[in-house]
């Protein structure tokens, strides 16, 4: 039985990008679904590992944790010599790698989630999307998308010339995004649209999507 | 001529993040004010310094970061062995850091920094509050404070029992905030309201206060 455990959805933003850092680090793990639809997120067990109610929750040994972001932060730092390095060592560069990080929680996610909301899950409850709220986040959007878009004409990722925690980070809401009318956003900026095409075809981001098959 | 420099404004939340953690490193740096009702910080040169147009903006020698939490992350890796430590050492406690570094910028800032924008920064341009936003923003903020409440029984700081960079993280908006009608969901909750008492009462974080009455 493998000491790391991951609960969540494999439908999960979340989920997603802790399990996208297992597999790049080509760390072995057990997964524990919890079914989001029956609301086992608000209730025990799961409750009791996250307080918030949210997935995904993270089990390394005796180490209970959450909060996505985290999560990828503990396992690049404890399994530093494991698959893709993800993070840099000096500590300049590490602290560009943190303020990028950053920019990917505070300025890309919100408007990012929400259209995953409005224009991804919405449709998969039967529920019918708020054409204002999609057209202020994908103009919130547009603007985060055209800082990143001069940042990557003068690295090849956003954190540096090396693919880091934070392309990564942005990976869940990407491979939803760019499956519905969103796409435009990221295929009219080409170092963006080059950007993308370059993460999502990593092998450890298939795994990521082979898991939803699955269930 | 300090190899620090924050450029800011004294009354930023964000700006305070990062002086209440200088002070706390006991580092001297340069203070470099930026006229926000001059909109100085959508402009050359500090546009330069930090493509989002929000300050702080910091430099250490030709290192140049912005994002708040980002940059107080930086000091408390770079500066390990000045002033308050403000993060633990060990792996599994640095991961208990980061999960509670996350809630407070996931789950605890949105509400918090809504209800400082309506209840204190509004009035401050003659603009009126909107009840419904914060009656909205006072529901989700109880419901952080509540699991806040429970934490603070197991442990007498938020990542443990000592003072860190996750409770820093929260003072600026505490601060304005108990100078609104929100002080009462602090004070209705009392190992919330000893840890605001004890937090708020911290040598660097007057400090802090004292560059409002220079400017």
């Amino acid at each position: 039985m493998a000491a790391v455990k991951v609960h969540g959805s494999p439908f999960s933003t979340a989920t997603m990008r802790v399990t996208a850092c297992l597999f790049e680090k080509q760390l072995e793990f057990e997964f524990v679904s919890v079914n989001l639809r029956e609301r086992e997120h608000k209730k025990e067990p799961f409750i009791s590992l996250n307080p918030f109610g949210q997935v995904p929750a993270f089990e390394d040994g005796d180490l209970q944790l959450f909060e996505s972001r985290a999560i990828t932060q503990y396992i690049v730092q404890e399994y530093a010599e494991k698959g893709t390095q993800l993070i840099s060592r000096g500590s300049k560069e590490m602290a560009i790698t943190l303020v990028w990080l950053e920019v990917e929680s505070q300025h890309y996610d919100t408007p990012a989630s929400k259209l995953v909301w409005e224009l991804a899950i919405k449709p998969m409850y039967g529920m019918s999307s708020d054409t204002v709220e999609v057209e202020e986040s994908e103009a919130k959007l547009g603007t985060v998308l055209d800082i990143y878009e001069k940042r990557l004409s003068e690295f090849k990722y956003l954190a540096g010339d090396c693919f880091s925690l934070v392309d990564l980070h942005h990976l869940p809401t990407i491979q939803y995004l760019m499956n519905s009318q969103t796409r435009k956003l990221f295929e009219s900026r080409p170092r963006v649209h080059a950007w993308v095409a370059d993460i999502t075809a990593r092998p450890a981001w298939s795994k990521v999507l082979a898991m939803q098959n699955k269930n």
